[in-house]
């Protein structure tokens, strides 16, 4: 590497690096606004957020940037191992400089207009059940994102969602989104089918028992600690939404809440949003503020998230663990409970309206039915005036079930309002990757199950620290699942890992 | 006003506002950084900062300022009323943007890297009681501020000090301040024998008597609401060093510290740090990000904190509404102290070494001596290697006490290693401003004793908010102080003030 060029590379990034420290200080501003602001801040809190966030966009799209980039794409001792920290690197900072830059300053600021106005409209039609009121905002918001798709552009042979969804899972396109998600739905189908129509049902006991706050706090904390989130560089508090904050790998906030009588709920809030964290926690502080110091894409964060929260907080010999550990925090008032009316408990499959209390197996339904619409939102052959018909008869076809009103049905999610189109298969995504790098670490290690049942659960988080979290950007989403599991993505492993465990449960062969 | 220059002051309150969105936003990331941030956080917490604070200069200096500036001052319709909130604002930001452009950056990076250099070496010379490995850094501290006070210049017949003491007490010299320092040394020092040669004393029993510190939290906490502060504007959580960190007035943010054996340092620190908070809460939202939206100046500031810590937390009437609350807290831990014992230990004087343990008659003689010592520093009368020893004489002359260290000496504080000198009279100022305001506040409302007597602060609270707090930056200190009690500072009502309240307690007529 000469001189001139390894002083483009350094230039760039050390503009990456300030990109991310201010863009993480926005994130924190965000945190404390949910978690620890006083009441009254909020309206100045969004004049701080409007200020750093048009610095940030001023700093991440400056023309020297360019330069820089150009430079460095020429040197072909960066650019000759595409797998090198550094060509990833240039690859990545390409990528988010073109699309920070694609954009004219007006539609940017026309969405963002909309993201906020759309937002308030969404709220108040929800609250009334009125999908009039917003559906002309709504419109705006399609049309607007028509216009985005098309200063993005998307592959030959691609089509309008997929622009948007380069924002979340980069290199997604719906085709491949479809062809995974048809045969998933058609054996989920089946398997729903079976569960519903067995006469044994797990006990509804564990979902019904009242338990103080105080405890629960305490109970769930050390669920996370023992998992292996690390709480020197880390911390869990509580919100209304439980979300991960992760501003770098050695400052990584949860959220999670509390009910009195959902345990339960508070218990996969917390180990859903401690796998986040131990993503973040798991990127090397060595690239912080670099791609390779970044999570993949959406689909893969939410591949970690639901592992720790399915794959091992669902898992019978997790429980195995966990139910002994409940005396400890709640004395006798879960000693009415067995082992059987917690882990059964805990894997209860029902289908219904609303996607966020959805179980681990409906769940995939309620993103396929968003997909396909937002999908035809975009492609212009779904009208958003037909949107509620549209919505309900497939929650009729996929669950079989009549929607009762929109406000259970197509305005109960936040997403559109937001112009948040392309996001929502990224959870499924997230699903699928999952179950499918677990059961390549149970290849690896087949004593995972075992461990788990011990309370051990650093393999599984060893495991994934080297093939996943170090790696940063290294791969995107469908290269790294090839990478680490030898296969492209499959409907398989999910259908595998949910028939196995719930069949059973429901007194299935 | 024209449209051309009506423009012209938009358009540079614009710009204040967008440099203190992102100044606010930093004293988020310091306040986070002492009470949130997980401990790993700290290296890149730096980073953060880093940026934030580069952008903020930039933003500070821009040279698109000074125009608007310039067409504002030329502006006969803003600047006919100097007490206009327009003059006003354009009075200050000419002050802050000419202190600002007029050092040099090779300077502002030396100060910068000084500053954290200096306060490491610090902090090692003080752990091992060595000054001498801490003299060359305090050297390269007092030229490189010899040089800054060049830049900055001061007024005919003043001296390098007032160029320093500019930054934290505007229109402030050392001239002023002696003029109100001296009479008041010798005051105090004939209070001092008078109290210290008295063979009655008060109690001590307040100080000794443990409480626990759940049950602290909650008493500091309700006197910090009684007296005023508002928490849906504000939160109050725990730190080492107690401060309050205010970044707009629905926004503010205190913290206390909590000994198991020192309810009263508790009660002190957060009426202290709550006064400072009521301050900031006082200024009006409409001027947010404004200098009329600021507070006037350090020593301002410290005569809020210490109105509510001093003339109200350690009044006598003050204690006839809060010895009865004690019970409510502590039920009986606190049975065994009588109302002499609470009053009276609140208010044990007795002169020692270390500044900050300090009772409200001696404090000041700690800040007299660092004033000297800094003045005579920056004027080059007293050298460096000279000053252990003439702080040591300095407390032997004033305080009557016999240095046993230098880390119980001149190395107990971290100003001067951070490069801030000129600094400390502002707590005294703090302390004489404070009893001045409050005689006229008495004079106002003869009843306000009567009313703390019956936990109502209102009165008080309403005088500061008018008096002062609305007023934003209309006045300078010391104009502040002549249009509020219709006379320049004087020590007379602070000696009044101590004298009134502490010889009875002594048994002194």
């Amino acid at each position: 590497m000469t001189t001139a060029t390894a002083s483009a590379y350094e230039q760039l990034i050390k503009q990456s690096k300030d990109v991310t420290a201010l863009g993480t200080t926005i994130a924190i501003l965000h945190w404390d606004q949910e978690v620890k602001m006083p009441p009254k801040g909020i309206e100045y809190r969004a004049d701080q957020i409007a200020v750093a966030s048009r610095l940030y966009h001023e700093l991440k799209t400056s023309s020297q940037g360019n330069d820089l980039l150009k430079a460095c794409e020429d040197d072909a001792n960066i650019m000759s191992n595409p797998l090198s920290a550094e060509a990833v690197n240039v690859r990545e900072l390409r990528h988010a400089y073109d699309r920070a830059t694609k954009l004219p300053t007006s539609l940017v600021e026309e969405e963002a207009m909309l993201a906020s106005r759309g937002q308030s409209a969404w709220a108040e039609a929800r609250k009334n059940n009125d999908f009039k009121t917003f559906q002309p905002w709504l419109e705006k918001i399609v049309a607007l994102l028509q216009k985005k798709a098309e200063c993005y552009g998307w592959a030959e042979g691609g089509e309008p969602w997929d622009a948007l969804a380069e924002d979340y899972e980069p290199g997604c396109t719906a085709a491949q989104v479809s062809e995974v998600f048809t045969p998933l739905r058609e054996r989920l189908q089946t398997l729903l089918d079976e569960l519903m129509g067995s006469s044994t049902k797990p006990s509804n006991a564990f979902n019904e028992i009242k338990l103080p706050i105080e405890e629960q706090k305490a109970f769930v904390r050390n669920i996370a600690q023992q998992i292996g989130f690390d709480f020197d560089a880390g911390r869990l508090d509580e919100s209304t939404h439980p979300f991960c904050s992760g501003t770098h790998c050695n400052d990584v906030r949860l959220t999670t809440r509390f009910h009195e009588s959902n345990v339960n709920d508070a218990i996969g809030s917390t180990m859903h949003e401690a796998g986040h964290g131990i993503y973040e926690q798991g990127l090397l502080f060595e690239h912080v503020g670099t791609p390779m110091g970044h999570s993949v894409s959406l689909g893969i964060h939410e591949s970690q998230s639901r592992m720790w929260e399915n794959q091992v907080g669902r898992s019978e010999a997790f429980w195995r663990w966990c139910y002994p550990q409940m005396e400890k925090f709640f004395g006798s008032k879960t000693a009415s409970l067995s082992f059987e009316d917690v882990y059964g408990g805990a894997n209860i499959v029902k289908p219904d309206f609303i996607r966020v209390e959805a179980d681990e197996a409906t769940y995939n339904m309620h993103i396929m039915i968003r997909f396909e619409l937002e999908r035809m939102l975009m492609n212009g052959t779904l009208a958003v005036a037909d949107l509620p018909d549209a919505w309900n008869q497939r929650y009729k076809d996929y669950l079989g079930i009549e929607v009762p009103s929109d406000t259970k049905g197509c305005l109960q999610d936040i997403h559109w309002s937001m112009t948040s189109l392309g996001y929502f298969p990224t959870y499924t995504l997230g699903n699928l990757y999952c179950a499918q790098f677990f059961e390549k670490a149970l290849a690896d290690h087949p004593s995972l199950y075992e461990e788990f049942a011990q309370g051990e659960f650093g393999t599984l988080k060893s495991w994934l620290n080297t093939n996943i979290h170090a790696l940063g950007k290294t791969y995107r989403a469908a290269e790294l699942c090839e990478h680490v599991t030898g296969a492209p993505l499959s409907a398989d492993p999910l259908m595998r890992h949910l028939e196995s465990k719930l069949k059973p449960l429901y007194g299935l062969a």
